[in-house]
């Protein structure tokens, strides 16, 4: 099976088939993740966990069941997720997957968090699926099919920019107090508004929508940001470039998005 | 009618009855702005509006039925409106109404917006229902009968600080963003953690169901945070008070609210 030449995929499908494949996983994994959000109280009783512990039991059964379903149907694929880390392939294809991106809200009983499925193909957001099940949302997009968001085609309007819209920012404990507040004074001083909902692929998914103007958060996994990355170009937008080799695919990178009206006020917000 | 004595509303039955009414015109405002949401795109193109105005039209259809069903029902009480302004009232008590809180992910087609509605009794704020219809979520509580959420019982957890937990931040165009800024940076360097999602009415309301451990917002008006005080302090929360004479009504107030856990932490980021 290694040997297989890279971009020899006719017997799996190339990446329409992982498009598909992608989707179903989305909708199976997102109701078994609204299924614990739904129990989360029950669920903390009957095992005796706190609920940290239960939403690491939550992510980790949903990953499991993507990388199941990923390893049955294209076995030669690579792998990322954020609860086991990198398993590599033999194919152009790899899988990067937050099983449930905002797990801050999805503990504390918030609707905005999501599942969050990129297939990279030779490196490139090719797929990205985004499904945000309590708000019954699902957000697609492949390279060169365009983006929908539950079927309805994505496409951003150029007059919109960061001080007639709103931009999403993120920031983790990889940034310090200092520079979180920077970027709210910065864009609220460039006659910005500013937004946070927890959810840093929901953001993105804003961002393909046309809901969010931009999104910036100065440090993200791959996990996080890829598959709104793929939405993203595909309804119009522009996003910083995300370094795929190994080491960015594991270590994170800054991530800035913007539909078109905003690039260049974001960059000069990021210092780009 | 001016000379009936304060208090008097056996006619009208008093709390219970208000508490009845208030409720049910909830949800039918809910299912009207509802309405409007899920057709604002073709009503812009229908009516060659743009989304600001349409947003603007929904507000005040929303707040007119609103006031029509208060005014029908009880019709010596006083009425304070995002946006008609206060009609001041024979009774003990004041309707103050935001009929769309969070316009801005309203405009924008983001799920998180409300319909907030409080009953002041003597200036206290004594029934608070915030509807959050793209969310399915019906928030509840009048003084002494406790606070509930879709019928469950909300009770604030003291171990909750904000240390473990999310506070949420708002800011509008009263507030600089040097003190924006500051607000951000201080609650990180005490290491807490914010959320903003752009509805002031619908954080307090999560405020009161545990899901942020607080809010504040430095200058916040009288309809966007008095149907969330009362629920917060019937779920066993504290808030700061806010001014009942006209002036306090009309001008708005700083806005502090907290569980027990994170009481004394953010009156210091507040300043208080």
């Amino acid at each position: 099976m290694a040997s297989r030449a890279k971009g020899d995929n006719t017997a799996y499908g190339g990446l329409a088939a992982r498009f598909a494949v992608a989707r179903e996983i989305a909708r199976e994994a997102g109701a078994l993740a609204l299924d614990y959000f739904n129990r989360r109280d029950s669920l903390v009783v009957e095992t005796k966990r706190d609920m940290q512990d239960l939403v690491s039991v939550a992510d980790r059964d949903v990953e499991t069941l993507i990388r199941n379903r990923v390893s049955a149907a294209f076995p030669e694929d690579g792998f990322l997720g954020e609860e086991f880390g990198l398993q590599e392939g033999h194919s152009s294809f790899v899988w990067v997957v937050d099983p449930i991106d905002g797990t801050s809200p999805f503990i504390n009983g918030m609707p905005n968090w999501c599942v969050s499925i990129a297939v990279l193909e030779a490196g490139d957001p090719a797929i990205g699926v985004i499904y945000a099940p309590r708000h019954d949302e699902f957000y697609v997009a492949a390279r060169g099919s365009g983006a929908t968001l539950n079927d309805k085609v994505l496409k951003l309007d150029p007059s919109r920019t960061i001080r007639n819209a709103v931009t999403g920012l993120g920031s983790n404990s990889y940034v310090t107090p200092d520079v979180a507040a920077g970027m709210v004074r910065d864009l609220l001083a460039a006659g910005g508004n500013f937004m946070r909902n927890g959810s840093g692929a929901l953001m993105l998914a804003y961002v393909a929508a046309g809901r969010l103007v931009g999104y910036y958060e100065p440090v993200m996994h791959a996990w996080d940001c890829l598959a709104g990355y793929c939405l993203i170009a595909e309804a119009g937008g522009w996003h910083h470039p995300f370094p795929s080799d190994r080491d960015g695919l594991t270590r994170g990178a800054l991530v800035l998005a913007a539909g078109p009206g905003a690039i260049e006020d974001l960059r000069k917000l990021a210092g780009l």
